[in-house]
């Protein structure tokens, strides 16, 4: 008997929106370079400028602001270098990053390692600011980066705040927002944000296609792909013009809905927790400060997170352990790790992450297998002592 | 009255073929990140494992050779590093380049410009071999960068050649290969290349994917884009799944149909170029060496490329004045400058590339749309000096 599979790992990718299919497939006709100066030219160019007023928009910057990269990766590897700087002012000379970022921040972009310092996070893994605040007194010009929504607990950083004090001490605030954009507001302005990183498979836009948005009081941008006048000289190489245009309407048509989507969404989540609430020993992370509508990080003490995957899959369910961006790599979370959490607790963590055709009988049928699951694989382990 | 349009500007960018949109139609449906360890996940893994052995198939090499990019453009700036080298050997310490290279290798990836040297080519463009001889001699171990095929005038260098004078100074072979892939061999033992670049939508695959590939006796290749295990740690970042399943289609199609399509479309450029002879003063550059079968090059003295371009463009048909890479640039080709044209000739060159589905129809609606520009703006401009 084949049952419907049910895809609980929004957080990894999204499925594919169909209006961003539409747009793709029409796009398909158009055949010329953006670089081109004919008519077939100038049309490639036009959708790759509409795309990025939705970008733009959906930023509350200007399209000269957003630069099209490969994806959020890119995006943070050509946002985390040295040489950024205030018009006027020195460039930075070192790397911040809270110790719960997404590996591609983590990974540095091309600080040297010396450069580079971790601000710590709390027990709901939110960036210390009193710590922070002291990492940045008396420093030189510091470039800092902290994310928006971490990707496996969805808890939110306090952007504003953090945006304060990075600018109080004369520093320039990058936000990985590759998790948060369309779920919650990403408006730059808002956030304070001086440098944003957004991706577009994560909001029903194809793979391959991201941005990074870089505001006018930041200069010294050094490109890491050069050779062309793409991009204003800040990202060259043909433009991914399908991707461009596939980013573009799935982020309209998200942004669009973002009220009534993130709303279902999370009362959708609630009845999960609050299902999971019911089980003994079960552990929601993050619980406790605000996260992203759509993600829930929870574990059982004793079970572990590669054998239970493989339980979901085979009961027909996707899920994750933790982040999908390290394939086959078997270790803890470094998240969950600098939240304190225990290591035996973190190598039980399971994310189910949510999104807009998840339904109350996906979150009734994931519950059920939990249930099973836990039984089986936590229980036991507690019992034989493992 | 509207006219079909003619699209003879193959080397910007190619159509879409009918097979890669296909594929990637069918790949929309599959949702999983390919880091996923469920059944999601691993069908999007199985999907871009088939591309990359196509890719390895049409390159002569392993798929554990091949690591995708967001294209040609990152697939040179990975390769052009310091760092590379044999097994047991020091890593190469310069880049000599040829000087008719295109802009994404000519910027030097993450060289300093005071460590890359350039090697003069020929009047026809293809590059000096005693010249190289001697660059390389007695100096450090260095990385060679020539391209297969060239993109304004499609002249082939002499790969094989050049790399046994490479490889008996120490040295490690770069080879562009974009504008040959599927057009002429781009089989790696075949031309003996240590590295080679290829790029997904000049065989009618989409833009933005392509790949570097790099020979089991080359190491060192340090990242341009950290932060995932992606493409065995040398490119992080959420592949591109319907990118990689459209550039495996095209390729696939374009590798099976090599020998028909190219011998088609040489004999409508040899109708073209038959055509152009006719004209006096018109002059084609590259003729007298082996070149790729789709690409003719041409200038009337006098005749300014901008205005030519725009002349056809108006008149239905889409061509090029020389590379459509640098957007906006008014300024004659460093191609034709490396081969010694005259400047005010070079300013009048035209690139006309042809395709799968350019017809004999096409060619003569070209040559009746040159003779009329070129009595107009070529003669015109001779008549009153300019």
């Amino acid at each position: 008997m084949t049952q419907t599979r049910i895809y609980l790992d929004w957080n990894a990718t999204a499925p594919l929106r169909p209006e961003a299919r539409a747009a793709m497939t029409a796009a398909w006709d158009v055949v010329g370079n953006p670089s081109s100066v004919h008519a077939e030219g100038r049309a490639a160019r036009r959708l790759v400028e509409d795309a990025r007023a939705i970008v733009a928009r959906a930023t509350g910057t200007s399209a000269r602001n957003v630069v099209f990269t490969s994806g959020g990766t890119e995006a943070n590897a050509l946002a985390l270098a040295p040489g950024l700087r205030r018009p006027g002012s020195e460039p930075v000379q070192r790397l911040v990053l809270s110790a719960v970022e997404h590996p591609s921040v983590l990974a540095g972009g091309s600080f040297d390692d010396t450069d580079i310092v971790k601000a710590p996070v709390d027990a709901e893994g939110v960036v210390n600011l009193e710590r922070l605040h002291d990492l940045l007194r008396d420093g030189p010009p510091t470039l800092v980066s902290v994310m928006l929504a971490n990707n496996e607990t969805g808890a939110i950083q306090p952007i504003p705040a953090i945006a304060g004090i990075v600018h109080e001490a004369g520093g320039i605030l990058h936000v990985d927002a590759v998790q948060a954009l369309s779920r919650i507001s990403c408006d730059m302005n808002e956030l304070s944000a001086d440098i944003l990183s957004i991706s577009a498979h994560k909001v029903g836009g194809p793979k391959g296609i991201g941005a990074l948005i870089v505001r006018d009081d930041v200069a010294g941008l050094d490109p890491l792909i050069r050779g062309g006048g793409q991009e204003k000289g800040r990202r060259a190489g043909t433009e991914n013009v399908p991707g461009i245009i596939g980013f573009g309407a799935a982020l309209d048509v998200a942004m669009e809905r973002t009220g009534v989507e993130s709303g279902r969404i999370e009362a959708l989540r609630g009845r999960l927790e609050a299902g999971l609430a019911n089980e003994p020993g079960t552990v929601i992370f993050s619980r406790e400060t605000a996260r992203l509508p759509n993600t829930t990080l929870a574990a059982v003490p004793g079970m572990k997170a590669e054998t239970a995957v493989i339980g979901f899959d085979l009961a027909g369910i996707a899920v994750s352990s933790g982040s999908a961006c390290s394939s086959g790599k078997v270790q803890p979370s470094h998240v969950l790790a600098a939240m304190g959490v225990p290591v035996e607790l973190a190598r039980g963590a399971i994310r189910i992450s949510l999104g807009w055709n998840t339904s109350e009988s996906d979150v009734d049928r994931f519950l059920q297998t939990w249930r099973t699951l836990a039984g089986t694989l936590g229980n036991k382990m507690i019992r034989t002592g493992a």
